[in-house]
C-alpha cells in the first residue's frame, strides 16, 4: 500500500472509507497525482479511468444512481473540472450523490497567470450541496513556496500548530461535505489545493482520524388523522408518480391504491411500479381530451379533488398543464426531502419515505363510492386496442420501431432511455415489470445519456440497453471511450437523422433554416464510429430486419452491441401526432 | 424578414446589430426558438449551427479570437448551458468577448419541476465579465400565465406600463454586456427567459431602441521619464512575452529592442512576434542552466535587473521558476487592461496598449554598454547548432515528427496548437514567421483545441492547421461534427497513444497503474472516426512516410485532411528529455 506523501490527499482518502465511498472515477491530470496514487494503490478502491471529465460525472453518475449511494469522481486543476457540471446540475435536481474531488493550485497562484488555473473554489455553487474548500498543507508546501520568496506561515504560530488547524479544519469540511451528500443525496465539491512536489509517496499513512460514520435512520411521519378523513371524503382522487427508483414502494400499497375505486394511479415508464389498473401511458389519456370537442367537461370529468404525488420529475408535459389549469384543490407530496410545486397548488409536504407515509396512512382508510376509477378505466381500454390497431396500419417509423423494440426487451434488464424524443416514446408501450427503468429527467438533457447507462451497467447482475436518438448519441460520443464497457451492453439508436422531437413540436415549418437550426441533420456514420471505438454495429432500416436483428441483437457477445435503426426522417412526427387523432 | 413576436428576443438580436455582433452560433433547442427564428430570419447575421454546446462555445471562441470582436453563442434552457462553461473560462482567461446568451424558462417555472430547468441566472459569475438576466415580456407571457392560475402583473401599475419597466430595464442590462464585452474583451452571459408561445414570428419589428454604438479610443500612457531614467540605467533587461496576437506591437520597436545590447527578449510561439536576435526557446536556455554544476552562479548571471512582460499567458514552466527564484527587482507589465503578478514581485502595470507604451518609451530611451545580449546570444547559438546535431541523431519519435513538420507548413498558414505537450514541443522549432500561431493558453485545457481551430478557421485567408495529440484530439471529437469545416482545414494528430506529458513530466513509474490513469492508453482507431465524420485520413508510422505524406498533406481537396502520425509510446519522453542534456 502506497499513499501520497501530502497529508490533505490521505485525508480525502480516509474520509471516503469511513463513508464507505468506494467507487472512484479518475481522470487523468498531474495536479491530482497526489489523489491517483492515493486512490489507485489502496485495494479498498475500485478505480476506474475516463479522460473525457464531461463523460466521467456522468459515468459515475450511473454507478451512483444504480448504488443509491455516492461516487466520487477526480479531476486535475483548471477547465477540467467545468466539464463536470452538466452531470452535477443531473446529480442537483435527481438527488445523486456525486462526490467531486477536484485538485487546485494552492491558493497564491491563482489569477497570476500560472497554467491550468481557474477559480474552482464554490464554482459550483448554484446547483450543489455543499462546497468543501480545502486549506493547503503548509507541512507540505512551506519549501517549495518559500524557494518562489513567498511564505504561508504566520509568524506568532508554529509549523506544527499550523498544520494541526488546517486538518483539524479540512476535517471538518470533509464531514460535513460527505455527510451531507450521504443524508440528503445531495452532489459536493471538495476543492483541494497541492503544492509541488506532486508525485512522493510513502508506505506510512499520517493524518487519520478514526472515526465511523453510520447513517441516522429517520424513519417517522406526522400524525395522519386529519389528512385521512380529507382522503376518505373524497371521492376522486389521483396519485401520479414520477422518476422512481424500482421498490422504492411495498407491491402492497400499490395493490391498495390500484384497487379503490376513487383512485387513479398514473405512472410513467420511468416510475418503475406495476399494476394492470394503473394508467401508463398518460398522453394517450389527456391527448384525446385537449382534442375533444368537449374538452372543459371531460377535463371537470378529470380534475380531482385531491392529488398525491411522489417520485421525482414527470415527463408528460399533458399532465403538468392539465393539473395546473384544472387544480385540485388539494396537493400533497411524499418525499424525504424536498417538494416541488409542480402544479402551483401544493398545500401540504410529507417529509418522510413513501413506504412510511403509506404504512401509516393506509390503515387509516376507508372505501367510498366512486366511479372516478371505472369511467377512466373504460377510456383506458378504448385507447389500448386503438393503439394496436394504429400499430398495425402504420409505416416503418420511429414509432412503430419503438413498439418492437419495448416487446424485444428480455427479462430483467436495465433499460436506460435517453431525452428527449426516446424517452417520450417510451411513455407509449407497457414494458415488462421486470425491467428496471432510468432516465437522466433532473435537468433533462441529451448529454451524458450513454455514459450514465455504461456507469449504471458496471454492477447490475443482469445486462443493461440503452435507447437513444441519433442526436443525444453522437452528443455523448466519447462514452464509448471507456474500457470499462460491459460487452454485454446494448445501445439501440434510433437514427431519423436529426433531432425528430422538433419535427413533433407545435409551430414549426419544413423550411431549410428549420432543418440546419432546430432538426440539425448531419452525415455521420455511425458505423464508422462503432467500429473506431470497438463496438459490433448492424443498421436495420425496414420492418422485417428490424424483427429479425432483435432476435440475436441480446445474445452474448464478446463485444458491447449497438443497432442503429434509420427510420424516415419526414413522416415520424406525422405519425405520432396521427396517433392521438387514431385513438381519440 | 421575420421576428419572434416575443420583444426581448427582438430586442437581443438588435442590441448585437447596434454593437456590430455579426457571427451567431446555436444549439438546437425549443425554449431558444424565438432567438433562433429572429437571428436565422435575418441577412445581417452569419448563423452557425453547432449542436454540441461545448463544441459550438470554442467554435465560436475560434471565432472571436481571430476576429477579436464578439461573437454570440445562442442555447437553450437546462443543462445546455453549462456545457459553454469549459469554453468560457478560456475566453475569461485570454480575454476573449464571448457573448453567451441563453433562453431560459420564466422565473416562476425554476425549481418547480419543470423539465429542462436549472438556475441559469449568474451560474458563471466566477468567470465571467457581466451577468445579465434579463426579465420576462409580461405583454406576451401574461396570457400563458394566467391559464397556469399564475400572474405577473402587480395591481397598482396597467400591463403597458410594467412592459414598459421591463424594456427599460432590459435595455440597461443588454447595453451594459455588450458595453463591457467589446471594451475590456471579456465574455458575458445574457439570460433571456422566454413564456410560450415560442414559435409565433410576426415580419413587424416592435421594440428597437435607436442607437449607435462606437468604442472609446483610449489611447494614452502615463508620464515615462522616471522609468526611462530607470531602464537607462540597467545593464541587464530581460523582455518576455506571453500569447500575442499577430502584429500587436510594431516591428520597429521589436527592432529596437532586438538591437539593445543590455535587452534580451524572450519569446514563444504563442507570441507571434519575430526577430532573428530574439530568443524562442526558452527551455533550451533554461535547461542547460538548471543541470548544470554552475547552476546558481547562471541563474544570476541571467537575472535581469528589469523584467519587462506583456501578452497573456506563458507557456514555460522553467522561465516561471527562474524569475520567482531569481526575483528582478522590477517588473513592470504593459496591458491595457490587467497584470498578472505571475513572478510574485510586479511592481508597475503600464495600463496601456503595447504600441502606445512603447511609442512613447523608447524615444526616450539610451544604450548603455552591456554584454548581457552578447554573451546569451553566444550560448544561444550553441544550442541551436547542438539541436540540429540532436536531430540527426534520434530515431522516429514526436520530437523528430515535429521538428518535420515545423518546417513543413506552408507560408501564411493559421497553426494551431492543441494543449499540452504540443505547445510544449512547438516551443523548440523555428517556424516560419508568415505564419500565425494560437493556442488555448488561458487555462491550458486539453478540451476545445479542434473546435477552437474549426472556427477560427471560418474567415481566414488561408488554410488553418491544427496540430493536436491523441488525448485531446479524441477530447473534442465532436470538434469534427460540424458542416462548416472548410476542405482546407488540416490536422495532424501525433498519436502516441495516450497522454504523452505524463512520461515527461518527473516522479512516474512505469506500472499498470501509470498507463491507466496517467497516460491513459487507449484502443481508438481515429482512421474510422475520421471516416464517420467525412475527413480524408492517412497514418504514418516513420520518418520516410512521414516526409512523403506532408507532400501531398497540404495539397487542395474536397474533404479536409487529417494526418495521423504514430510515434514510439515508449521512447518518446527519453527523447526530449535526453535533447536537455544533449545541449547542456
Amino acid at each position: 500500500m502506497k499513499y501520497s506523501t501530502i497529508p490533505s490527499a490521505q485525508t480525502v482518502a480516509h474520509y471516503c472509507k469511513i463513508y464507505g465511498i468506494k467507487e472512484i472515477v479518475i481522470s487523468p491530470g498531474s495536479r491530482n497525482a497526489p489523489l491517483t496514487i492515493t486512490f489507485t494503490e489502496d485495494d479498498y478502491f475500485n478505480c476506474f479511468s475516463v479522460v473525457d471529465e464531461r463523460c466521467a460525472a456522468f459515468f459515475a453518475l450511473g454507478m451512483a444512481q444504480q448504488q443509491q449511494k455516492p461516487v466520487a469522481v477526480i479531476c486535475t486543476s483548471g477547465s477540467a473540472l467545468l466539464n463536470y457540471y452538466p452531470a452535477i446540475s443531473e446529480a442537483f435536481y435527481s438527488d445523486i450523490p456525486l462526490v467531486v474531488i477536484s485538485a487546485d493550485r494552492p491558493p497564491y497562484k491563482i489569477d497570476i497567470g500560472d497554467g491550468q488555473t481557474i477559480r474552482q473554489d464554490h464554482v459550483f455553487d448554484r446547483h450543489i450541496g455543499y462546497s468543501a474548500n480545502l486549506k493547503l498543507d503548509v507541512s507540505h508546501a512551506t519549501e517549495t513556496i518559500k524557494k518562489q520568496g513567498k511564505s504561508l506561515l504566520s509568524s506568532s504560530t508554529s509549523l506544527e500548530n499550523q498544520q494541526a488547524q488546517i486538518e483539524a479544519y479540512n476535517d471538518k469540511e470533509l464531514g460535513q461535505a460527505f455527510q451531507l451528500a450521504i443524508e440528503t443525496m445531495s452532489p459536493v465539491h471538495i476543492n483541494v489545493p497541492f503544492e509541488e512536489p506532486l508525485y512522493n509517496a510513502t508506505t506510512v499513512p499520517n493524518h487519520q482520524p478514526a472515526l465511523v460514520y453510520k447513517k441516522p435512520e429517520l424513519d417517522a411521519v406526522e400524525d395522519l388523522t386529519a389528512f385521512a378523513t380529507s382522503w376518505n371524503q373524497a371521492k376522486r382522487k389521483l396519485v401520479l408518480v414520477g422518476v422512481a427508483y424500482p421498490n422504492a414502494v411495498a407491491q402492497e400499497y400499490l395493490d391498495f391504491l390500484a384497487t379503490d375505486k376513487s383512485v387513479i394511479v398514473l405512472t410513467e415508464t420511468t416510475s418503475n411500479l406495476h399494476h394492470p389498473n394503473f394508467f401508463t401511458s398518460i398522453d394517450s389519456l389527456i391527448a384525446p381530451i385537449e382534442k375533444s370537442v368537449n374538452s372543459d367537461e371531460l377535463f371537470k370529468k378529470l380534475q380531482p379533488d385531491i392529488v398525491l404525488t411522489f417520485g421525482g420529475l414527470i415527463v408528460s408535459k399533458k399532465i403538468k398543464n392539465f393539473l395546473r389549469t384544472y387544480k385540485a384543490g388539494v396537493h400533497w407530496h411524499i418525499d424525504a426531502k424536498k417538494a416541488y410545486d409542480t402544479f402551483f397548488s401544493i398545500t401540504h409536504h410529507f417529509e418522510t419515505s413513501e413506504n412510511t407515509f403509506f404504512r401509516s396512512f393506509i390503515p387509516k382508510l376507508k372505501a367510498i363510492e366512486s366511479d372516478y376509477y371505472s369511467y377512466w378505466s373504460a377510456v383506458k381500454r378504448n385507447y389500448e386496442v386503438k393503439r394496436n390497431q394504429y400499430l398495425n396500419e402504420i409505416p416503418f417509423s420511429d414509432m412503430l420501431a419503438f413498439s418492437k423494440i419495448a416487446k424485444s426487451i428480455p427479462k430483467n434488464y436495465q433499460l436506460h432511455l435517453a431525452n428527449s424524443s426516446t424517452v417520450r416514446y417510451a411513455q407509449l408501450f407497457a414494458i415488462d415489470p421486470s425491467i428496471t427503468v432510468f432516465c437522466n429527467r433532473g435537468t433533462s438533457g441529451i448529454d451524458g445519456s450513454t455514459s450514465t447507462a455504461v456507469g449504471a451497467a458496471i454492477y447490475h447482475q443482469e445486462p443493461t440497453l440503452l435507447i437513444t436518438g441519433d442526436i443525444s448519441f453522437l452528443y455523448d460520443s466519447n462514452g464509448l471511450w471507456n474500457k470499462n464497457i460491459r460487452s454485454d451492453f446494448r445501445v439501440i439508436v434510433l437514427n431519423n437523422d436529426g433531432g425528430g422531437i422538433f419535427r413533433i413540436l407545435p409551430g414549426q415549418e419544413d423550411t431549410a433554416n428549420f432543418e440546419t437550426f432546430f432538426e440539425t441533420t448531419h452525415a455521420i456514420d455511425i458505423a464508422k464510429l462503432c467500429s473506431g471505438y470497438n463496438i459490433l454495429h448492424e443498421m436495420v432500416d425496414n420492418e422485417k430486419n428490424l424483427e429479425k436483428a432483435l432476435i440475436n441483437f441480446y445474445k452474448g457477445s464478446k463485444m458491447p452491441k449497438l443497432l442503429e435503426i434509420k427510420t424516415p426522417r419526414l413522416i415520424n412526427n406525422k405519425i405520432l401526432l396521427s396517433y392521438f387523432d387514431f385513438i381519440s
